[in-house]
This record gives C-alpha cells, structure tokens and sequence, in this order.
C-alpha cells in the first residue's frame, strides 16, 4: 500500500479572516491567488456557481490520544465520536473540503464565498461542483448533528 | 507560503473494481480497509447516512502541457476548459472526493456504496456528509456540464 503522499500547494488562500474559528464563514469573501503557471486551469470555473475548495489546514495538529475520539466542539453535551464521525480539523490528514461560491474569476485569482479557511492557508485542489454528484437530497445526519447545526447555522 | 505538503494514507480501497473507468459507479459496494490504530475514529459514523471520502489517484499523472486545460472526458464536442473547471482525474494534486452511502462500520472496515476508486486506492480521510455544508441546492452548471451528465448518469 502507498502509504506517503506528497503534494504542492497550487496556490494560498488571501481572506479577512485571520485567526481559526468555527463560525460565521457563510458572507466571507476570500480570494485564491494560484501559483501563475495553473492560472489556464481556472478557465471556464466562472460558468460554475459552485466550486469544492480542498485545502490543507497548516495550523491543525492531530493527536491521536486526544483527537481520534473527541465531543464536537469540546461540548460536554455531545457524544463522543470519532474523528471521521465529524468534521474537526485536528484529523489525521489535515484536508478541509468546502463548497464555496464561485464570485470571479480574473487570472490566477480566483474569488470566493463561504471559504473557511484563514487567510495564508495553502490551497491542495479546486473542483466545480456538480449537482450529480455533490448533492446528496436524501442525506441524514444523527440528532446530536442536526442539533449542533441548529446551534450555530 | 506553504509548498510541499506530506500526508500519509490511512486505509486503502478495497473494490471489486480494479481497472480505471469513468462511469457506473453508483451501485458499487467497496469497503476502506483502515489502518487498525484509526478504527476508533469511525465511531459513530454509521449514524450518518452519508460520507465524504477523500482517496489519492494514485494511476492519475498530470502533464501540464496536456491537461491544464482540456475537453472533458476528451469529447471533441466539449469545450477546452480547465482542469479546475472539471472533475478529470489527471490534476496538479490528484485528489478524489466523492459522496458515498455508508454501509456499514465493522472495526477498521468501512462499507460503502458509490466509490468511485479503484481496488488499491489509498484514502486521505472521511468525513461525515453535512447537508449545511455539503448540499448546495441552488447549484449551477454550465450547458456542457449539464449534457454530459445527461449523457453519462
């Protein structure tokens, strides 16, 4: 089994937001500024209303004692799940996955919605999002996450 | 700003099927075999019915010259878009996600439904499909999108 993976940054996300937080990302307009030789790779995203941002979370640190089994939110009123139970960036690989806006696109900057990612954060991929594939209608999520997301959506 | 970036695999795909292809993935079971000292982390995840499932393409192999932008699936009658603007598997960090059902959680073994990844694919991490976060009702695509999903699902 390929157990290393090395990757390259394609780009750095530029944002308001400076310092890690949970909430609030949904109006935060951030921009992505990619390396200019991927500049070409943006052409024809702006006919997307949504892209899926996937980005490596620099500040993260999982440590398995502490993180492989956690409450969300460190709230004594939630279960104790696992890290792959919930979407905490202290995991083992350190990817988040955002469906952001599309706003524009204008050379190698690519500017967002809903990106929760600080400012300075490396960005790994960028993918249109596709209705077929990327909206699940029928998905569940158990009660202590509906009410996590009532909590604070 | 960040460049290089090391992950290690946590688990591979086991998966009836083992040569690359681009469709007719929606029924295939596979199951994430984990590594045994992650196993804890699925705790609770069967309750979700839904996951995100991040793999490394590890056959994929981007040539900048020939992919930074291309016809999608190589169809003459798609536009020459950029690999950002599409879901090929030959990108700059040939990274998947895809939306799965879940099966079920036995130990370190992940049952699931819709993986598009071949038999031996090393897999990033998992992560439970929030609607909040994850379904974008109001999803746009451009025409081309729209007709080779009607063609192809």
């Amino acid at each position: 089994m390929t157990r290393k993976i090395e990757l390259e940054a394609i780009g750095v996300v530029r944002s308001p937001v400076s310092a890690q937080t949970d909430e609030g990302w949904g109006q935060v307009e951030s921009t992505i500024e990619l390396l200019p030789q991927f500049a070409p790779g943006l052409s024809g995203l702006d006919q997307f209303s949504h892209a899926l941002v996937l980005v490596f979370l620099h500040e993260a640190a999982f440590e398995p004692s502490r993180h492989i089994r956690r409450r969300p939110r460190g709230l004594s009123d939630m279960p104790l799940v696992g890290i792959f139970a919930q979407r905490a960036k202290d995991r083992p690989n350190p990817i988040g996955v955002t469906a952001v806006r599309v706003v524009s696109v204008d050379g190698p900057q690519l500017r967002v919605r809903g990106l929760d990612a600080i400012d300075g954060t490396p960005v790994i991929d960028i993918k249109p999002y596709f209705p077929e594939f990327d909206r699940v209608p029928e998905a569940e999520v158990p009660s202590w996450a509906a009410q996590l997301m009532t909590r604070y959506f």
